[in-house]
């Protein structure tokens, strides 16, 4: 357009003299971001972040849908969607989520979303204000963690035993808090396959936190983006589903499925609600070009069947995961083989430390992920997490064996009382 | 999964209930939101929206580009990629925008967004807290002020005449908010090619504004939109590039100039800011997916190329409107010719009420935008908004031509005194 100036100017707005202007949401969160993962230089093995498997990346079904697509709907695929997004993937979701929860839903009940996390933050900005609670299963994921305390909210941790969340325990806090004059804005859980332990929560304990939901009017926030892959059995019917669609908001992401290149996802909530979240958006909707690109590769079952291929994926890189685990690690470790998802929730036993298991690891170039990471107060626990759905499954065995040798390092060095 | 159960229970969460236990955000918003719009269903000639001409959607090279960036970087573009945006879409930007602004530009000053609303989302997000003082430019965009205002802001209009924004009242606000010892978090302004106006703020005013934002530390946000939509010669320099990209958070998108579809944009600010915008969304990113098609797309000149011939075809129908204004409607109403964008801002002749002509075109199947919409407090102005961007070519002349008729109807009808 025009010669402006030849350089940069001096810089006016720097992180200092911006602590002045930046909003309170701003200042919880900090100047510092998650950018792209930086690659570690050497080759390691990671067993650390959530990540589909990248063979099973579906590709050509995707580039063959974009065709399809821009052939038949070439206007309203480049046209703006709505808010609620485009109209052929809410319906393709509703049809195919009837099918998956066993109720009828219709297109009023679904939102399209960037992703689980946008999800997450639609429900978040529609619901909570500061100084509201907002409880939370111990341990969780981080990423909703940090998306909770941006709001200003209080956090109540809720601690799990090895069948989930403890429902008895959620209890005792909703009647703490309703003789105290509070009230919880919402419960955030991931009741399947649950990150990081990967444990599921069994029917009795769901119909029991409906009966919770009903009776405090709590607002349930059920993340589901690991509901799909099982291995052998189905896991119980969603929070959503079993209260008939009317208490749960379940967030749901095309990320675990499909790919998180996409960032598109879908929540499922009453009606009131959908409409809520649609209206604290700012983006307009999620884009009508992928979207429809995405309800193309849902149609005809296109994604259930690449999903039964994802889960034979998953549970042969679990498999493989365990047999290596009993093997190397067996002496340090023991843990609970998970129904599905992608993680395994690796205990160590007494004395051996998370942290120093986790850095021991590093320097075999293993990466793992640290228990404490996942406890909204950081509390120090032995467990590691290990996530397998990433790992090349001709790495797994290689990558356990150096952990085993690093547990047996930490080990040794705690025996000795030195510091590690 | 299961069988939860037959069919959807009695709702339990209504519009009513959630009244007790959504956001004070939530409740500025309201439930309303802005679904797809839903066709007339007359055969309407709309000049309503600020949509691009849709035989130029570039649907052939997106899907070129969809292919090159599967078979190349099919890992990079189905992951993560991270809060600023895929890595050679960002790259690409800052190529092309130290370009476009005549100065050198790193990928620091870049941050991807889901399109320009989301854009202005994202800096509102960092910036504004309840109470605050937000300055806007007035008439402007009403989705910009429906979000301004769900931060819980104080807006502040700060009128414009025929070459935009009055700096000199925007001074005197500044001075009556520093007396009252309050300061503005931001201007919000569409310095080019303005909507609904089409106004150009001329480069002694942009210069005026940039000390006024200096002295007061006034953040600016400057809507770029339309900017590279010119005919004839190019616009002056932005107000991000005349302050050396100091100053101004600059939203752009690729909305006008690709496909609304897409809802991809970026915006251009001080690393500082950049970093806040990134650190406050819960998005995990826009999509790799799509960013590096765009990235494709924009690549040795393919999108310069593109936008030159969009400037044609927007040339041609402004052309084309102007005669027809000129023929049918040089009785009852006057209009500036803009130098850019989609839009006309038609002052209608004393006694003449847009609302009423706004109403009176619809009855032939003519839709316009009616002024006070654009407005703050929804003032009474004679104005309305044509926008010649999406209306195909040869309709122009027929909507325009019913449109003289509905200015004559309301005219005749004012002469004598009926209500309209």
């Amino acid at each position: 357009m025009a010669n402006a100036s030849a350089a940069p100017a001096a810089p006016f707005w720097t992180e200092e003299s911006l602590g002045e202007v930046v909003s309170a949401r701003a200042k919880i969160l900090g100047p510092g971001v998650w950018a792209a993962a930086q690659p570690d230089p050497r080759p390691v093995i990671s067993f650390a972040g959530g990540l589909p498997d990248v063979p099973s990346l579906p590709d050509a079904e995707l580039l063959r849908a974009t065709r399809a697509v821009l052939e038949r709907e070439r206007r309203e695929a480049l046209q703006y969607g709505g808010v609620f997004g485009p109209a052929p993937l809410r319906a393709a979701i509703a049809e195919r989520s009837s099918r998956i929860e066993g109720l009828p839903l219709g297109e009023e009940r679904v939102i399209i979303t960037s992703g689980a996390a946008h999800g997450i933050g639609v429900a978040c900005e529609a619901l909570l204000d500061p100084g509201d609670v907002a409880l939370v299963e111990s341990p969780t994921f981080p990423g909703s963690l940090r998306t909770i305390r941006s709001f200003g909210a209080d956090i109540e941790a809720v601690p799990m035993d090895e069948d989930g969340l403890r429902v008895d325990l959620l209890e005792a806090a909703l009647r703490r808090l309703a003789d105290e004059g509070r009230r919880a804005k919402l419960l955030y859980c991931i009741p399947t396959h649950q990150n990081p332990t990967g444990v599921t929560l069994p029917l009795a304990r769901r119909e029991r936190l409906l009966e919770l939901a009903r009776d405090h009017r709590l607002p349930l926030m059920e993340d589901d983006a690991y509901g799909e892959i099982w291995f052998g059995k189905p896991p119980p019917p969603s929070l959503f589903a079993l209260s008939g669609g009317e208490l749960a908001i379940k967030v749901a992401t095309f990320s675990k499925v499909i790919a998180t290149g996409l960032r598109l996802g879908w929540n499922l909530a009453p009606p009131a609600l959908v409409n809520r979240m649609a209206a604290v958006r700012y983006d307009m909707g999620s884009s009508p070009y992928l979207g429809r690109t995405v309800a193309e590769v849902i149609r005809d079952g296109g994604l259930d069947r690449h999903v039964e291929g994802l889960r034979a994926v998953y549970a042969r890189k679990l498999d493989r995961l365990c047999d290596a685990l009993d093997r190397h690690c067996g002496e340090y470790a023991s843990y609970r083989r998970p129904e599905g998802g992608f993680f395994v929730w690796l205990g160590l036993r007494p004395g051996l430390s998370a942290l120093k298991a986790q850095r021991a690891a590093n320097e075999k170039a293993v990466i793992v992920g640290a228990g404490p990471h996942f406890f909204a107060g950081g509390e120090a626990t032995q467990h590691l997490r290990l996530a397998f759905s990433y790992t090349p499954v001709e790495e797994i065995e290689e990558g356990v064996h150096r952990l085993g040798e690093a547990l047996a390092e930490v080990a040794a060095r705690s025996a000795n009382g030195q510091p590690a």
